[in-house]
């Protein structure tokens, strides 16, 4: 049997000790593990873009794929480690908002608080519990650890308070809720439900200084330097410019208002 | 036998979701497959540095390694994607000039255009073939799908544009065509070449402002600040600086030309 | 057997080829390796930050991990090359003071000189011993191959002149040695000898323009902003700021001074 898939998300960057430290954690527990960085650049402390890329990777990966994701502001208060189960694999990182998505959109949710020492490092810092509790407690999953031995069950994890879409009769007014690398803008309007709700009607999208008419299907379909509105790779209606930063050209960034307006 | 290993080299940058997908997708078709980053760090959309990294780092790797290269401005338009033996290892990735290097200087080369679906994701998005099927196929490639499976032979391959070194009988003509991390510039003059045309002669090397009159071996050859030519170790002439960046204290960069004449 | 774990630490960055090109030639003599990139990047040529992180990532790994790390700003001059066994673990990279902490810290030190060409590259470039050199004696390491071996034993290994803290009967004189993505600041005062020569008396720390009178057990004990003085996840006495840089905050950096004074 191929080794268990362990995934890292941090907001910790990748030229400190810190990435390392809880690789080599997991490494002494479950030595033959398939390690995979999703990424440590989500911008310090930001929940919803680690919320965000998190369940943006995560449906890529097989069944049983462990994904550890540690952005925590909040460690060494009280608030609680988790583990889960969700669509088939699991998730293990502070209660905080970060698997917000996950939660959100699994049928098969199981979800229990980190509690059982038995399965954390001896010691444990308390500015540090991705390397001390959450990089054991994922290592042990992937060893076969079952979730009920690692705490009681959580039935009320903390959820982010994110903008949800609002689609009236004529008008469906979303948000810009990331913006990638490229500067392509992702609202919170799932390209489907906004096909739906458009039934083949015309429409404007309207975005900062911008109104658009139609759906591109790629990149290349517009001049560069255009902007245009597509179906972005993760689902969601996406705001982008051939071979330019849309974010750039059109001054808005995450939290701007993105409006579709039947016409 | 040892997993086969598949390199990823793309302009995706680190901060996003897209590597992790393209990883998960790998993984979930050839498990224990052993990933290696070359970089994600190719500014984006530029073909000639992905070329001209992947070409300096796939000659390390074993024979019948896998790599991966998405640089992709074309996404979704009309370009073929391909994959390739050459050299004892594969390469897949689009037909726009990024496996410019490994093509030219291939003897035993196979190239085949990616047209046979059963190897791609099931729902392939306009916007992201990196994930929906050059990963797939990658990973099929890695667990010993036959190259001629994937699709039709191409014999016309896309290539860059590229300045090509001019030998005249008493300059060589060439041109810087990558910067490193440290300011190191590398030009197109193939060291070893440049030798034997020089004969054994004196010589000049003309770059930006600075002329040298020596090639050095290593960089402490030289008081610190002070520029030097040397064989760099990807083995073409480079333009260095002792502890310092050689880019920032001639204020030249890729592109410029760069001169070596017989005296 | 799991594969023996291989960590990488270097200051090459993440965008050119030649972190690839280690992993290649690692690879390539030991295919099943299990790499692990703890950072790469380390400042250009900043030996006490490669040192600290070393130091600081190093001891989570399982026995027998070699860590290969690569700061090297006199390669090609005669500075030897080194492999070291040290806490149960294997150390490969330049005789510069890299390995500082590591060689300080262990009672179980064997440390030897690499000679012996038969585990280098064939060809050996004078300006990346990294590829040429180091990797391939971290992967022959990782196979089995006896460390003496690899040369004759070393006892003078080069270590860095960095400032001691000076414990004196009133006042704990030491500096801030590294600063981390988040503006934390670490000191080098040991945070268990500092309670045990405080002696449970009341005490002041000065660091840039603040005082500070208590340890913090968690950066949120403190409001959003202000600082604190803690035991940082490294075991050392760390100047933080909840939620903000500390750095940016008191304006100050490594190699500042940090004193605490009994009271």
């Amino acid at each position: 049997m191929p080794p268990v898939v362990i995934t890292l998300l941090t907001d910790f960057g990748t030229r400190d000790a810190y990435v390392g430290a809880m690789k080599g954690v997991i490494l002494g527990i479950n030595p033959p593990g398939a390690l995979v960085d999703l990424t440590h650049e989500i911008p310090p402390q930001d929940l919803t873009a680690g919320a965000f890329v998190l369940a943006a990777a995560a449906p890529y990966f097989p069944p049983g794929t462990v994904h550890l994701a540690v952005v925590d502001p909040g460690v060494g208060t009280g608030r609680r480690g988790l583990a889960a189960f969700a669509r088939g694999q699991y998730f293990v990182g502070p209660d905080n908002g970060l698997f917000h998505f996950i939660f959100k959109e699994a049928d098969d949710l199981a979800i229990v608080s980190l509690e059982n020492r038995a399965y954390f490092r001896a010691e444990i810092s308390a500015t540090f519990h991705g390397r001390d509790i959450f990089a054991p407690v994922a290592a042990h999953l992937a060893r076969g650890v079952a979730l009920e031995e690692l705490g009681p069950p959580v039935t009320d994890p903390v959820l982010l308070s994110l903008p949800e879409p609002v689609f009236d009769e004529d008008e469906a007014a979303g948000e810009l809720i990331y913006a990638d690398r490229f500067g392509n803008l992702v609202s919170n309007l799932r390209f489907d439900r906004l096909l739906s709700w458009l039934g083949g009607q015309e429409f404007l999208v309207q975005v900062g200084p911008c109104t658009l008419t139609r759906f591109s299907t790629t990149y290349g379909e517009v001049a560069p330097g255009e902007v245009l509105a597509l179906k972005g790779s993760h689902g969601y209606l996406e705001i982008a410019c051939n071979l330019a930063s849309a974010a750039e050209r059109l001054g808005v960034s995450v939290g701007a208002p993105l409006r579709v307006r039947k016409v």
